[in-house]
Protein backbone atom coordinates (compact mmCIF):
# COMPACT_ATOMS: atom_id res chain seq x y z
CA UNK A 1 0.00 0.00 0.00
CA UNK A 2 1.55 3.06 -1.21
CA UNK A 3 1.30 5.81 1.84
CA UNK A 4 2.16 9.23 1.67
CA UNK A 5 0.20 10.76 4.62
CA UNK A 6 2.21 12.98 6.99
CA UNK A 7 4.35 11.58 10.09
CA UNK A 8 4.88 7.99 8.41
CA UNK A 9 0.92 7.26 9.71
CA UNK A 10 -0.81 4.29 7.48
CA UNK A 11 -4.52 5.01 7.06
CA UNK A 12 -7.75 3.18 6.81
CA UNK A 13 -11.41 3.30 6.76
CA UNK A 14 -12.66 1.96 10.68
CA UNK A 15 -14.12 -0.86 11.89
CA UNK A 16 -16.35 -1.75 14.42
CA UNK A 17 -14.01 -3.32 16.90
CA UNK A 18 -12.09 0.21 16.81
CA UNK A 19 -15.59 2.21 18.73
CA UNK A 20 -13.76 1.24 21.85
CA UNK A 21 -10.69 2.83 20.88
CA UNK A 22 -11.38 5.59 19.79
CA UNK A 23 -13.36 6.29 22.75
CA UNK A 24 -10.62 5.72 25.23
CA UNK A 25 -8.40 7.95 23.06
CA UNK A 26 -11.24 10.97 23.46
CA UNK A 27 -10.15 11.02 27.09
CA UNK A 28 -6.59 11.12 26.53
CA UNK A 29 -6.61 13.69 23.60
CA UNK A 30 -9.45 16.00 25.55
CA UNK A 31 -7.15 15.83 28.45
CA UNK A 32 -10.32 14.30 30.60
CA UNK A 33 -12.21 17.55 29.75
CA UNK A 34 -15.33 17.57 32.02
CA UNK A 35 -14.53 14.55 33.98
CA UNK A 36 -16.76 11.69 33.67
CA UNK A 37 -19.75 13.73 32.54
CA UNK A 38 -16.99 15.03 29.83
CA UNK A 39 -16.37 11.66 28.96
CA UNK A 40 -19.62 10.60 28.99
CA UNK A 41 -21.06 13.34 26.48
CA UNK A 42 -18.13 12.46 24.30
CA UNK A 43 -19.29 8.76 24.01
CA UNK A 44 -22.83 9.86 23.34
CA UNK A 45 -22.00 11.81 20.24
CA UNK A 46 -19.55 8.89 18.90
CA UNK A 47 -22.08 5.86 19.41
CA UNK A 48 -20.72 2.87 17.81
CA UNK A 49 -23.46 3.38 14.81
CA UNK A 50 -20.90 5.63 13.32
CA UNK A 51 -18.76 2.29 13.29
CA UNK A 52 -21.32 -0.09 11.80
CA UNK A 53 -22.70 2.12 8.66
CA UNK A 54 -20.71 5.08 8.08
CA UNK A 55 -17.00 3.97 7.86
CA UNK A 56 -17.05 3.76 4.30
CA UNK A 57 -17.21 8.03 4.43
CA UNK A 58 -14.60 7.59 7.84
CA UNK A 59 -10.70 6.99 8.44
CA UNK A 60 -8.36 6.26 11.07
CA UNK A 61 -4.84 7.09 10.69
CA UNK A 62 -2.44 4.56 12.52
CA UNK A 63 1.26 4.91 13.93
CA UNK A 64 3.28 1.97 12.51
CA UNK A 65 2.96 0.60 15.94
CA UNK A 66 -0.38 0.47 15.30
CA UNK A 67 -1.31 3.26 17.81
CA UNK A 68 -4.19 5.47 17.22
CA UNK A 69 -2.78 8.82 15.74
CA UNK A 70 -6.09 10.47 14.06
CA UNK A 71 -9.94 9.96 12.84
CA UNK A 72 -12.43 11.40 10.88
CA UNK A 73 -15.57 10.70 11.27
CA UNK A 74 -18.22 11.52 8.44
CA UNK A 75 -20.75 10.74 6.19
CA UNK A 76 -22.58 11.79 3.23
CA UNK A 77 -26.31 13.54 4.03
CA UNK A 78 -29.01 11.19 2.91
CA UNK A 79 -31.30 13.95 2.32
CA UNK A 80 -29.10 16.36 0.46
CA UNK A 81 -27.23 15.26 -2.26
CA UNK A 82 -24.56 18.25 -2.41
CA UNK A 83 -23.38 18.08 1.27
CA UNK A 84 -21.15 15.63 3.19
CA UNK A 85 -20.91 16.23 6.94
CA UNK A 86 -18.14 16.08 9.50
CA UNK A 87 -19.04 14.67 12.11
CA UNK A 88 -16.25 14.39 14.65
CA UNK A 89 -12.37 14.60 14.28
CA UNK A 90 -9.55 14.41 16.64
CA UNK A 91 -5.60 14.41 16.31
CA UNK A 92 -3.03 12.88 19.23
CA UNK A 93 -1.83 16.43 20.80
CA UNK A 94 1.77 14.81 20.25
CA UNK A 95 1.22 15.23 16.82
CA UNK A 96 -0.65 18.83 16.49
CA UNK A 97 1.16 20.99 13.80
CA UNK A 98 1.99 18.49 11.39
CA UNK A 99 -0.92 18.43 9.24
CA UNK A 100 -2.19 15.77 10.00
CA UNK A 101 -6.00 17.09 10.65
CA UNK A 102 -5.64 19.09 7.16
CA UNK A 103 -4.72 15.92 5.35
CA UNK A 104 -7.60 14.62 6.45
CA UNK A 105 -9.62 16.67 5.82
CA UNK A 106 -8.45 16.82 2.39
CA UNK A 107 -8.81 13.32 1.99
CA UNK A 108 -12.53 13.58 2.98
CA UNK A 109 -12.85 16.66 0.67
CA UNK A 110 -11.16 14.50 -2.59
CA UNK A 111 -13.72 11.77 -1.58
CA UNK A 112 -16.78 13.89 -1.74
CA UNK A 113 -16.14 15.72 -5.01
CA UNK A 114 -15.62 12.04 -6.20
CA UNK A 115 -19.23 11.12 -5.19
CA UNK A 116 -20.55 14.26 -6.49
CA UNK A 117 -20.58 16.07 -2.92
CA UNK A 118 -19.12 19.74 -3.02
CA UNK A 119 -20.45 21.19 0.11
CA UNK A 120 -19.03 20.06 3.31
CA UNK A 121 -20.17 21.18 7.02
CA UNK A 122 -19.07 20.90 10.08
CA UNK A 123 -19.93 22.33 13.79
CA UNK A 124 -17.76 22.78 16.99
CA UNK A 125 -18.23 24.43 20.30
CA UNK A 126 -18.01 28.30 20.35
CA UNK A 127 -15.29 28.21 22.75
CA UNK A 128 -13.08 25.45 20.85
CA UNK A 129 -11.09 28.37 19.58
CA UNK A 130 -7.99 26.01 17.95
CA UNK A 131 -10.93 24.05 16.26
CA UNK A 132 -12.45 27.31 14.74
CA UNK A 133 -9.04 28.49 13.54
CA UNK A 134 -8.56 25.33 11.83
CA UNK A 135 -11.72 25.50 9.94
CA UNK A 136 -10.81 29.18 9.06
CA UNK A 137 -7.58 28.23 7.84
CA UNK A 138 -7.97 25.60 5.57
CA UNK A 139 -10.98 27.39 4.01
CA UNK A 140 -14.38 26.71 5.87
CA UNK A 141 -16.32 29.75 6.83
CA UNK A 142 -18.49 30.04 9.95
CA UNK A 143 -22.08 30.57 9.19
CA UNK A 144 -24.31 33.65 10.77
CA UNK A 145 -24.98 33.36 14.11
CA UNK A 146 -27.89 34.01 16.13
CA UNK A 147 -27.85 38.37 15.93
CA UNK A 148 -27.78 38.79 20.18
CA UNK A 149 -24.95 35.66 20.72
CA UNK A 150 -21.37 36.51 20.11
CA UNK A 151 -20.34 36.15 15.96
CA UNK A 152 -21.07 33.12 14.79
CA UNK A 153 -22.63 31.08 17.73
CA UNK A 154 -25.59 29.37 16.76
CA UNK A 155 -27.43 29.07 21.00
CA UNK A 156 -28.84 26.04 21.78
CA UNK A 157 -27.86 24.32 18.20
CA UNK A 158 -27.67 20.89 18.90
CA UNK A 159 -29.93 21.20 22.30
CA UNK A 160 -30.35 23.38 25.41
CA UNK A 161 -27.11 24.37 26.65
CA UNK A 162 -25.38 23.20 23.49
CA UNK A 163 -24.64 25.77 21.51
CA UNK A 164 -22.74 25.64 18.11
CA UNK A 165 -20.61 27.18 15.55
CA UNK A 166 -21.41 25.84 12.44
CA UNK A 167 -18.79 26.01 9.22
CA UNK A 168 -19.30 25.58 6.01
CA UNK A 169 -16.74 25.25 2.80
CA UNK A 170 -17.76 24.47 -0.96
CA UNK A 171 -15.08 22.62 -3.03
CA UNK A 172 -14.39 23.82 -6.26
CA UNK A 173 -15.40 21.29 -8.78
CA UNK A 174 -11.28 20.29 -10.13
CA UNK A 175 -9.89 20.77 -7.16
CA UNK B 1 -54.09 13.94 1.99
CA UNK B 2 -55.09 10.57 2.93
CA UNK B 3 -54.82 9.70 6.51
CA UNK B 4 -54.82 5.96 7.86
CA UNK B 5 -52.92 6.82 11.05
CA UNK B 6 -54.07 5.45 13.93
CA UNK B 7 -55.81 7.94 16.45
CA UNK B 8 -56.34 10.22 14.14
CA UNK B 9 -52.79 11.58 13.61
CA UNK B 10 -51.27 13.44 10.88
CA UNK B 11 -47.65 11.47 9.54
CA UNK B 12 -45.04 13.82 7.79
CA UNK B 13 -41.00 14.10 7.73
CA UNK B 14 -39.40 16.21 10.58
CA UNK B 15 -37.89 19.42 9.15
CA UNK B 16 -34.80 21.30 10.83
CA UNK B 17 -37.07 23.37 13.33
CA UNK B 18 -38.75 19.91 15.00
CA UNK B 19 -35.71 19.26 16.54
CA UNK B 20 -35.96 21.49 19.48
CA UNK B 21 -39.43 20.18 19.99
CA UNK B 22 -38.96 16.63 20.04
CA UNK B 23 -35.96 16.95 22.33
CA UNK B 24 -38.80 19.26 24.47
CA UNK B 25 -41.12 15.82 24.70
CA UNK B 26 -38.15 14.13 25.42
CA UNK B 27 -38.35 15.28 28.75
CA UNK B 28 -41.84 15.29 29.23
CA UNK B 29 -42.15 11.61 28.04
CA UNK B 30 -39.60 10.27 29.57
CA UNK B 31 -40.88 11.77 32.66
CA UNK B 32 -37.50 13.57 33.52
CA UNK B 33 -35.35 10.50 33.77
CA UNK B 34 -32.25 11.05 34.94
CA UNK B 35 -32.38 14.45 35.95
CA UNK B 36 -30.69 17.49 33.95
CA UNK B 37 -27.96 14.59 32.96
CA UNK B 38 -31.00 12.50 31.81
CA UNK B 39 -32.10 15.35 29.71
CA UNK B 40 -28.67 16.12 28.08
CA UNK B 41 -28.02 12.08 27.42
CA UNK B 42 -30.96 12.28 25.29
CA UNK B 43 -30.38 15.54 23.49
CA UNK B 44 -26.86 14.22 22.96
CA UNK B 45 -28.33 11.03 21.47
CA UNK B 46 -30.46 12.89 19.03
CA UNK B 47 -28.23 16.26 17.58
CA UNK B 48 -29.45 18.47 15.28
CA UNK B 49 -27.83 16.58 12.18
CA UNK B 50 -30.97 13.90 12.43
CA UNK B 51 -33.31 16.89 11.51
CA UNK B 52 -30.95 17.78 8.71
CA UNK B 53 -29.58 14.89 6.61
CA UNK B 54 -31.96 11.91 7.83
CA UNK B 55 -35.33 13.33 7.01
CA UNK B 56 -36.32 11.10 4.68
CA UNK B 57 -36.41 8.08 6.26
CA UNK B 58 -37.84 9.73 10.13
CA UNK B 59 -41.25 10.56 10.63
CA UNK B 60 -43.58 12.89 13.25
CA UNK B 61 -47.06 12.29 13.89
CA UNK B 62 -49.34 14.97 14.84
CA UNK B 63 -52.59 15.47 16.63
CA UNK B 64 -54.89 17.43 14.71
CA UNK B 65 -53.82 20.73 16.76
CA UNK B 66 -50.14 20.38 15.06
CA UNK B 67 -48.97 19.08 18.97
CA UNK B 68 -46.21 16.22 18.46
CA UNK B 69 -47.55 12.46 19.21
CA UNK B 70 -44.73 10.53 18.28
CA UNK B 71 -41.38 10.12 16.17
CA UNK B 72 -39.35 7.81 14.43
CA UNK B 73 -35.58 8.82 13.74
CA UNK B 74 -34.03 6.55 11.18
CA UNK B 75 -32.03 6.35 8.28
CA UNK B 76 -30.91 3.52 5.59
CA UNK B 77 -27.27 2.24 6.46
CA UNK B 78 -24.76 4.17 4.14
CA UNK B 79 -22.37 0.86 4.28
CA UNK B 80 -24.58 -2.29 4.64
CA UNK B 81 -26.80 -1.78 1.10
CA UNK B 82 -29.25 -4.86 2.56
CA UNK B 83 -29.58 -2.79 6.46
CA UNK B 84 -31.95 0.32 7.53
CA UNK B 85 -31.69 1.63 11.21
CA UNK B 86 -33.90 2.44 13.73
CA UNK B 87 -31.93 5.42 15.81
CA UNK B 88 -35.02 6.79 18.56
CA UNK B 89 -38.59 6.65 18.47
CA UNK B 90 -40.51 7.76 21.29
CA UNK B 91 -44.82 7.82 21.79
CA UNK B 92 -46.50 10.27 23.49
CA UNK B 93 -47.39 8.45 27.03
CA UNK B 94 -50.87 9.74 27.00
CA UNK B 95 -50.97 7.64 23.56
CA UNK B 96 -49.75 4.51 24.58
CA UNK B 97 -51.59 1.13 23.82
CA UNK B 98 -52.82 2.69 20.53
CA UNK B 99 -51.18 0.83 17.79
CA UNK B 100 -49.10 4.25 17.21
CA UNK B 101 -45.46 2.89 17.72
CA UNK B 102 -46.29 -0.59 15.57
CA UNK B 103 -47.84 1.90 12.90
CA UNK B 104 -44.42 3.98 12.12
CA UNK B 105 -42.38 0.89 12.59
CA UNK B 106 -44.53 -0.58 9.67
CA UNK B 107 -44.12 2.41 7.71
CA UNK B 108 -40.73 2.74 8.64
CA UNK B 109 -40.48 -1.05 7.31
CA UNK B 110 -42.38 -0.29 3.66
CA UNK B 111 -40.02 2.49 3.22
CA UNK B 112 -37.10 0.06 3.46
CA UNK B 113 -38.40 -2.23 2.05
CA UNK B 114 -39.63 0.23 -1.16
CA UNK B 115 -35.74 1.11 -1.11
CA UNK B 116 -34.67 -2.94 -1.21
CA UNK B 117 -33.39 -3.00 2.93
CA UNK B 118 -34.81 -6.09 4.15
CA UNK B 119 -33.11 -5.87 7.33
CA UNK B 120 -33.86 -3.47 9.98
CA UNK B 121 -32.05 -3.12 13.63
CA UNK B 122 -32.96 -1.01 16.61
CA UNK B 123 -30.92 -1.13 20.16
CA UNK B 124 -32.11 0.03 23.53
CA UNK B 125 -31.14 -0.20 27.32
CA UNK B 126 -31.28 -3.51 28.96
CA UNK B 127 -33.45 -1.98 31.90
CA UNK B 128 -36.75 -0.63 29.05
CA UNK B 129 -38.41 -3.52 29.25
CA UNK B 130 -41.43 -1.68 27.62
CA UNK B 131 -39.20 -1.75 24.54
CA UNK B 132 -37.74 -4.73 24.29
CA UNK B 133 -41.33 -6.38 24.84
CA UNK B 134 -42.36 -3.88 21.96
CA UNK B 135 -39.90 -5.21 19.60
CA UNK B 136 -40.71 -8.55 20.05
CA UNK B 137 -44.04 -8.72 20.05
CA UNK B 138 -43.64 -6.91 16.11
CA UNK B 139 -41.37 -9.57 15.40
CA UNK B 140 -37.52 -8.58 16.05
CA UNK B 141 -35.16 -10.83 17.87
CA UNK B 142 -32.49 -9.91 20.49
CA UNK B 143 -28.98 -10.74 18.93
CA UNK B 144 -26.92 -12.47 21.68
CA UNK B 145 -25.45 -10.83 24.25
CA UNK B 146 -21.82 -11.74 26.02
CA UNK B 147 -21.81 -14.79 27.64
CA UNK B 148 -20.62 -13.39 30.86
CA UNK B 149 -24.07 -10.92 30.99
CA UNK B 150 -27.94 -11.32 31.26
CA UNK B 151 -29.67 -12.69 28.19
CA UNK B 152 -29.25 -10.40 24.95
CA UNK B 153 -27.15 -7.53 26.50
CA UNK B 154 -24.23 -6.16 24.75
CA UNK B 155 -21.89 -4.54 28.07
CA UNK B 156 -20.28 -1.36 27.02
CA UNK B 157 -21.62 -1.39 23.87
CA UNK B 158 -21.78 2.40 22.93
CA UNK B 159 -19.21 3.20 25.69
CA UNK B 160 -18.57 2.65 28.58
CA UNK B 161 -21.34 1.86 30.86
CA UNK B 162 -24.01 2.10 27.94
CA UNK B 163 -24.87 -1.77 27.89
CA UNK B 164 -27.41 -2.23 24.92
CA UNK B 165 -29.72 -4.80 23.47
CA UNK B 166 -29.40 -4.90 20.22
CA UNK B 167 -32.73 -5.95 17.61
CA UNK B 168 -32.65 -7.12 14.50
CA UNK B 169 -35.58 -8.47 11.55
CA UNK B 170 -35.87 -9.43 8.56
CA UNK B 171 -38.38 -8.37 6.33
CA UNK B 172 -40.19 -10.67 3.91
CA UNK B 173 -39.82 -9.53 0.65
CA UNK B 174 -43.21 -9.16 -0.59
CA UNK B 175 -44.45 -8.27 2.74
Amino acid sequence: MTNDFPAGLALRSPRVDDHARVLAVLDQWWGGLGGETGSRERALLLPRLYFQHFTGTSRLAERPSGDLAAFLIGFFSQDQPEVAYIHFAGVDPALHGRGIATALYRRFFALARGEGRHRVLAITSPSNSASRAFHTRIGFTELPGAPEAPPSVQPDYDGPGLDRVVFSIDLPADG
